[in-house]
């Protein structure tokens, strides 16, 4: 089932249906390391954070050591006030004590529709059933996909990644999995992401490590520009290879590997946009400065023409164009070329001599290809991955909650 | 035909098909002062201006009066370089010559796709005819409805307004047209407009006045979030009516009425937008200052989830207040309180006790109705327009060249 995906040791799953969604759909799930687990995370930036974010903020601004991670979808619990607040902790309350650990080990992320009320009933009478799953019959590798699954809002397929890595103490393995499909923005909007290991790490490594591998692969997509209450990136790493990393050597094949895994995951959540028949990426390079080059690839990946025309399977560089010129960077439109794959479509501003409209063409009819604007004005780059944008993304954003 | 639209005094108008679109759809327009006009514009801010954008800020920046203003549709010459520079020049010198005039009385503007060189020869031919219908059959109401239609894009209703106002020294007229459905935002996007008066205004007054009326008017209109190159308002002021205006109060009276008519020309804009189905007043009050007010208000005006809920006519105000919450401005969510119309959907960040569903569903059900965000913080405000994101916009979009 889970082909060539390597589940990391030390850590049990279970998802399950405890009625958040319609039908008997999976909406809730269970990660459960064997021993406390260091965690890292990356949050929101949201000027509204849901319950769950705020809860978690604290327990990782306190270096809590986790044990387990509760994951609902079908309710954000965001915009719920004070009781959304008092409901986090009292579904952490009753988790831990089923799995008798402290509360404080407990970890808790939301997904789904914002600002209803949590229904916190429903949620308690799962955590029995979820517990009682993990002593079930499901082996790890059925119990990870069902947690996996758990975790969907508008996603189609779950996203699992997991490989191994060689360091000089002994293999280590790193497991990941994500929702995400709408919502999805630079800071990481409506995107969950759980990235395992059974390395030992220190905290404050561990920590930077996780803000840099977020910078270079979730804070690189984006789908519709919106960003969620609810974005979370969770780091753990429970030691129980025996593995423990200290030397820069093995921290950087450490560090090389959670990005491999954070990237696979982010370049699913794109693939798996809401709506999206394409995968493209673009790539400014010769800015002078990175800041232009990051605003300038932004534009253009945010730009709903552009994002149609890819949808279309239309070469209309001059929408480009137009999203290089909006985005309120200084350049000199005479020194830009644009290119699509190997395909050169303007150079020094105006349409390249050569280019033909069938070439160009040809390009947009794959599922994936790359948008590359050279400003010729210096070093710098930057690199996104974005989604067209498609009749199905307006279906299913129209009748999300009916 | 144009029932209760005013029409300006010492302005003639053509509008032909000179065989820049397929069909025998109109695509060339004239207007024609009786006399040099004093003239004020404001053009698009993007990096990659269109070939007419850069001969029309020269001839405002050196004070030309203008004559006659030439529109074509069908194709931006954006992106054309050195050799769209040169096309304008032609046909401006072409035009003056037919017309007995000076180049530099010619004002030139252009719209359609961007990147494709600049058919110069049809034009020219079209220039012709265009002069030749000037002596036509055509009444100056039918020439001004073939001149505001020659303009359209993607536009599916053409767009004029006309009003006349009482001065102190006597009626004076002010009509306008408009082009524009999509690539509309903020900073005057893939927009035309054209706004005449017969009054006589002193030049700085008159450009100090448009820009004014432009931020409040065009400027506060968002369908799809994307820029043009080509983005152009322009106001001819040609003393016909013999009202010379300097007293501030009658220079009031004259403002008041530009910004009605740009005013109605925006809204007639949103109302098109590509695939609108609804005009929505977005308002955010009780801001510290005016730019946290826009900054909010342009962020829930542009989400693409917020955008698609309007579509879905549904209520969903997590949308709404995730915008308000990645916007970058310190808020304190537990102040914010959002309504519909008049419904109050939340109070101090939370779902109001009173909301139900179904009395924000029936605003949501109106083409057209207001979302008022109020964070209760201090005094300043800001309003936007938006439409609604579509099926049909994306039909548009996707298709538009093919």
């Amino acid at each position: 089932m889970l082909d060539n995906i390597k589940i990391c040791p030390g850590y049990r799953f279970a998802g399950i249906h405890c009625g958040l969604k319609a039908g008997d759909v999976l909406d809730l799930a269970l990660l459960l390391s064997s021993c406390p687990a260091v965690a890292a995370a990356v949050f929101t930036k949201n000027r509204f954070p849901a319950a769950p974010v705020i809860y978690g903020r604290k327990q990782i601004a306190e270096g809590c050591d986790l044990r387990a991670v509760l994951i609902n979808s079908g309710n954000a619990n965001a915009c719920t006030g004070y009781q959304g607040e008092i409901d986090v902790l009292t579904v952490a309350e009753v988790l831990a004590a089923a799995l008798e650990l402290s509360r404080s080990e407990i970890f808790i992320s939301s997904t789904g529709v914002i600002g209803e009320p949590f229904p916190v009933t429903t949620v308690l009478r799962g955590v029995e059933a979820l517990v009682a799953d993990l002593e079930g019959g499901l082996n790890n590798e059925e119990a990870l996909d069902a947690a996996a699954q758990a975790i969907m809002t508008t996603d189609k397929v779950s996203k699992i990644v997991g490989i191994e890595v060689e360091t000089s103490k002994g293999l280590v393995t790193l497991t990941g999995i994500a929702k995400g499909a709408g919502m999805i923005h630079p800071d990481m909007a409506t995107m969950l992401a759980y990235l395992l290991t059974d390395a030992e790490v220190d905290r404050q490594t561990w920590q930077a490590m996780l803000q840099r591998v977020v910078d270079k692969s979730f804070n690189r997509i984006s789908v519709d520009g919106d960003m969620s209450t609810n974005d979370t990136v969770l780091a753990l790493a429970n030691g129980v290879s025996g593995c423990c990393l200290t030397a820069s050597s093995d921290l950087e094949v450490l560090e090389d590997g959670l990005l491999q895994i954070a990237r696979d995951l982010a370049f699913m959540i794109v693939k798996d946009g809401e709506g999206a028949t394409k995968v493209v990426e673009i790539t400014v390079t010769g800015a002078s400065g990175v800041a232009a080059a990051e605003k300038i690839c932004r534009a253009v990946a945010n730009s709903a023409l552009v994002k149609t025309a890819f949808f279309g399977q239309d070469a209309n560089w001059g929408r480009i164009i137009a999203a290089v010129g909006y985005a309120g960077v200084e350049i000199n439109p005479e020194l830009v070329n644009i290119s699509f794959d190997q395909v050169r479509v303007v150079s020094g501003g105006v349409r390249d001599p050569h280019y033909s409209e069938e070439a160009g063409a040809a390009v947009l009819r794959c599922p994936e290809f790359t948008v590359k604007i050279d400003l010729q004005s210096g070093e710098d780059e930057f690199t996104l991955l974005t989604s067209d944008l498609t009749h199905d993304y307006i279906s299913i954003n129209a009748d999300y909650r009916s």
